[in-house]
């Protein structure tokens, strides 16, 4: 066989916390939030020159299909899959295994994210290298690990074991357990310890050791990819993935896997990496003006202060005010302090139940 | 002479403190803020019944006549007056009485405000009634009194003297002076001496009454009168408006003759009557949610209270925030703090240094 690489972009997220920017059909994957293109566009740009856009699949919603077509152009469309409902991640990483398994049943792949910012996209594409040769060469389940750089309550923690190889750089440690969302006291002393990374959500393997390990700790999904791989192309496939998947529960792969493996190493990411889950962290990827007002489009201020503004296509002018995120999207304004942005949901959860305006600005 | 009545409405003003939904071309007597006409609309057609809209003038600015004109279609379009320059008040109601004179030289005539919300409009309409026929039958100058309802520094204010008369309840007296917008100190003394009334900006005066007063206390504008009156109509009136009005003074009513006169006489205006000088006055003609906060258009909240909110055409959505005033308007949003609405003003005066958005939001 060849030694060709794969990639699935997990693309499926609906992203309420950048509403009013994000929507039921244009989720934060499909916003041109850092940069000029979507941040799925970006996630399969940067992969140039290690995984092709043809080697690329983007498991997405059904509903989503054709956004994700028009927004990643040179992955071909049938590549772009929907499922028919969302089973979450462990789901779509054992269907990318189908699809790949189907092409190449001894291929490795990666597991990546289609709503992340990732700079250094030279040690990004090296991690991925090193990654898919260590999955191809030994049956380890790899993530990737993101040293910590505050004590976030937002991420997920890895607790880092013995090493087991360098390569080029890139540094391969046993992982000793995963940890969920800690509090902020816990989040304090995992950075303290220096022994805790966090956990991105990208895994590479091998389709082989993904489904032995599915077999012994997740059978449903690992008998979706006996059930699925035969009809990858066939007339009988969406009814099959159709089938396959209302009888699925949703589980993450976390918990699906690496929380009950023992083969699982962490490979240390050592390249910016951001999961940008809310306004004012965005905000962090933009300049300041002197009154540390971060503005994205067009605003005037006067005598406010360290305010994110989210302007584009419109005026913003504010007077007096500060610490508020303001977002303008096309046909809705948000307005609230920064350290309220996560409310958001809030509001959106409200709108769901808001028949007049639901349909508009959902 | 019949004993028709006539109005002059003042439709000049710039508006800058509704910004942004006022714009250089969309002042505020052009804008639905309250109810579904303009203000100035809505200032013809509270005449009804007592001055109907062919006895109507409307003096404005050049560049807003042909949007008078489609704001009050019943007034003849003739009748709709653009300065060639603006030159305050008094200019502007020495063009009324030259154009209404060159029609019936002893007609009593009314100034009224284009921007102003007034209630109770039956007793509005008696309070001019009364005024015009006083102003027919004896040489006065009539001014319209509101009673003080709270110490506002924002408006000037007319010391009355010994009552006059008194017709069908409308209650007539002498005014001792014109006073200035005070400090709050002095306003709260006014408010308690009971001996105050707000100045409204309205008057009312026959032509010939006008004219002589004119003529002792700012003789140009008598001049005008005089030179204006017989080109009412002709083809010379044009140019002829054009190089009368470029030698004068700006100048306001109150400057030029009320507080020069000694024939004037207050009417006591017991009628709703408020100048919405500000986005919060607005609010008050609308009512408050359980929160305290006033929306006009769309809104949803999350824990925000006592804000101002007109977002009509999109949806405003706010958490967690206070005593805010936001308005969107097509392309642009301001908010800012209650009370810093009249900071607006500095926000216009920012973007008019701004070459790239002035032309879009101003």
């Amino acid at each position: 066989m060849n030694d060709a690489h794969y990639a699935v972009i997990l693309a499926g997220g609906r992203g309420e916390r950048f509403w009013p920017l994000s929507r039921h059909h244009r989720p934060k994957q499909l916003l041109r939030l850092v940069g000029e293109q979507t941040l799925l566009a970006q996630a399969v740009d940067r992969l140039a020159g290690l995984i092709p856009p043809e080697r690329v699949y983007v498991v997405t919603n059904q509903d989503l299909v054709e956004a994700c077509r028009i927004a990643a152009p040179r992955v071909p469309p049938e590549q772009i899959i929907g499922e028919p409902v969302g089973r979450d991640t462990a789901a779509a990483a054992a269907l990318g295994a189908a699809l790949i398994k189907a092409r190449d049943p001894q291929a490795a792949f990666c597991i990546l994210t289609a709503d992340h910012v990732i700079g250094d996209e030279d040690t990004f594409r090296a991690t991925l290298r090193e990654s898919l040769a260590l999955a191809r060469r030994a049956p380890w389940l790899c993530t990737i690990g993101i040293p910590p750089t505050e004590p976030s309550t937002g991420y997920g923690y890895i607790e880092v074991g013995d090493p087991l190889e360098e390569a080029g750089g890139i540094v391969f440690q046993r992982a000793k357990r995963f940890v969920e969302k800690p509090d902020a006291a816990t989040a304090q002393r995992y950075l303290e310890a220096g022994t805790f990374c966090w956990n991105s959500g990208m895994f590479i393997w091998s389709v082989s050791t993904l489904e032995a390990a599915l077999r012994q700790h997740c059978p449903g999904l690992a008998a979706l990819i006996a059930e699925l791989t035969p009809h990858v192309g066939s007339p009988r496939w969406e009814p099959e993935l159709k089938r396959v998947y209302e009888r699925l529960d949703k589980i993450s792969i976390d918990y699906a896997l690496m929380e009950k493996a023992d083969n699982i190493v962490m490979v240390r990411g050592t390249f910016a990496w951001d999961d940008v889950g809310s306004w004012p962290a965005l905000a962090n990827h933009f300049p300041a003006d002197s009154a540390g007002n971060v503005v994205i489009g067009d605003a005037v201020t006067q005598d406010a202060h360290t305010n994110i503004i989210y302007s584009q296509g419109r005026l913003t002018a504010l007077i007096g005010v500060q610490d508020l995120v303001v977002v303008q999207a096309e046909d809705a304004t948000l307005i609230c302090p920064r350290d309220q942005a996560q409310q958001v949901k809030k509001v959106v959860e409200q709108l769901k139940q808001n028949e007049r305006l639901a349909p508009k600005v959902l």
